[in-house]
């Protein structure tokens, strides 16, 4: 991403509102860290419970103070105490035992920070990792946390917005068009409408959260070699192609279909703001190889920003406080980024 | 590849064969580079047609002076002079313009390094690169490069060798258990067997050839999270986890299946010698993404040793000379490498 134009300095407006996450997971822990270790530099608070969050400080013996805060107090606390706004809901789970009882404040501390944001007291939403199995038994009926958060930000009688997936580091920024398919279903899956609409959204936030002018969008080829001219698959002819066709007609720079392995090296990133890929691992190996700890998932298409780190709630090693706060620290300085703009 | 232990010091043996590939592309002003540029540590000759590569010099303004040998002179020949084993076929392609009447003499030059090589009188091949649909044009009836290099390593009768191409740098090797398929035909054609017979000529030339006692192979899944438990596609359990528990009870070190994205980082790459992809892409993206110009092609399971480098015959650039050497290059450090074990 050569042209990330964000603004600095300035009057640097609300802060960012930080959601518990599964209390199960590595989510609390790295919080703390990331108020401790993080530099300060942008504001934040967390919407979760503040004596869960100053046991677990105490357990794991740093000294991270935790003040209860207002959403409009939480900027003044925040250079010498972690903000939490109470969401009144107190957490029982103990690290690395998930419990579904912990479900509903999960989700409280999600719809909080929507409500705060769409209202204007937050500058966006940076989530910590949920775990979806543990909220299904709890009675969780959305495909995931981005569609929950979708829905959330849906207006009555509207068509909820169609959220999309980007994966952001300092040096690449990937989209996969298709993402949490097993691979035999990305081909019959992967339509011409589909790479339109996300190619649209991610153009529209690139420039108006980005401040990307120009959106240059390199769009990868489902096929090795993109399908060699239709000697290994004809997906680059039938369906990629003309995606783009449509879109140059839009007005919309994309060039491909490119060869996927041909795309990540230093000097191809160089030509384009964003790749499209056409499945998982296609979009999330480069990014993965490159910087597997700063990461930051950024889900562009809804109507305020939201960052979240690119793991997951980590069961295993919660409590023990080894788990590394790179990419929620990457996530948060995101969001404080595009929320500058 | 944490653990190449190749010799060094020591008489050298024979030098390399390196291939004419096809005339119209790259690969000839990258071989006049390779022995200009490339510090002379590793002996090689050219089998090729020394008047054409005299012209081609002389075209591109380099001082490269060229020497007719005999692979046995070669050697002493190298330090003063690029040592061309005349094939007795006269190239009249002209750079950028591939010409099936060059096929010929393409073909010629890999028979007879073939030839040379199980002979004893040369170390290693490496190949330069062809382009099938010239030699297709010209009568040519094999899949590919590597395929005819095994077809002529047959012996008669015997069942012929099964090549498996790894893409190698310093810092990592991958193995595509599939290669040139379309994407979409990748799931019904993994098998456990194609698993095992690739995982087990991997094992065996990384120890034989490479000096790695005991070969670490971390295996890819092919879905995204390599199908998390089931919910996204099934092939980790059906068929690469089964392959996996037959290649450990044959005892190759191998783990996984493992999620593809998590494979390719710095720290996860001091885990296991090589990772044997399910797909081109999954196995071509992340070497690429982090050598471009330096990884080579190493084809394992042949009764000889053979690296090329990792691109095309590139007629679009041929004859400028503005490719870049640094793939053959490593493909003949890598093969001097090997071949003094």
């Amino acid at each position: 991403m050569a042209e990330f134009h964000a603004a600095s300095g300035g009057p640097s407006g609300p802060p960012l509102a930080v959601t518990q996450g599964d209390p199960a997971g590595i989510g609390p822990e790295l919080t703390l860290r990331a108020w401790r270790d993080g530099g300060r530099e942008f504001p934040f608070f967390v919407l979760g419970d503040p004596a869960f969050l100053r046991r677990l400080a105490a357990r794991l013996g740093w000294s991270v103070p935790v003040a209860e805060a207002t959403p409009d107090s939480a900027a003044a606390l925040f250079p010498h105490a972690l903000p939490v706004v109470p969401i009144g809901m107190e957490v029982v789970a103990q690290p690395g035992r998930p419990d579904p009882r912990s479900a509903p404040a999960t989700l409280l501390s999600i719809e909080t920070a929507v409500a705060l944001t769409r209202s204007g007291r937050t500058a966006g939403i940076v989530t910590n990792p949920i775990a979806k199995h543990v909220l299904y038994e709890a009675g969780f009926r959305h495909p995931g946390h981005t569609e929950y958060l979708a829905a959330l930000a849906a207006e009555p009688g509207v068509e909820p917005p169609h959220p999309v997936m980007m994966l952001w580091c300092e040096t690449l920024a990937v989209v996969p068009v298709t993402v949490h398919l097993a691979l035999a279903e990305v081909p019959g899956r992967l339509t011409d409408e589909l790479i339109c609409r996300t190619a649209r959204i991610v153009a529209q936030d690139l420039r108006t959260r980005f401040g990307v002018i120009n959106p240059r969008l390199a769009v990868a080829g489902l096929n090795p070699h993109a399908g060699e001219g239709g000697a290994m698959g004809r997906e680059e002819e039938t369906v990629i192609g003309p995606a783009l066709d449509r879109l140059r007609r839009e007005g919309i720079d994309v060039t491909g279909p490119w060869p996927a392995d041909t795309l990540f090296h230093g000097r191809a990133r160089s030509g384009y703001d964003v790749v499209l890929a056409m499945y998982h691992d296609q979009a999330l190996i480069p990014i993965k190889t490159l910087a597997f700890d700063e990461a930051v998932n950024v889900t562009l298409g809804l109507p305020f920003i939201r960052t979240s780190p690119d793991h997951g709630t980590a069961f295993d090693i919660a409590g023990q406080g080894i788990a590394r706060p790179d990419s929620l620290l990457a996530a948060i300085g995101l969001a404080a980024r595009l929320s500058r703009r």
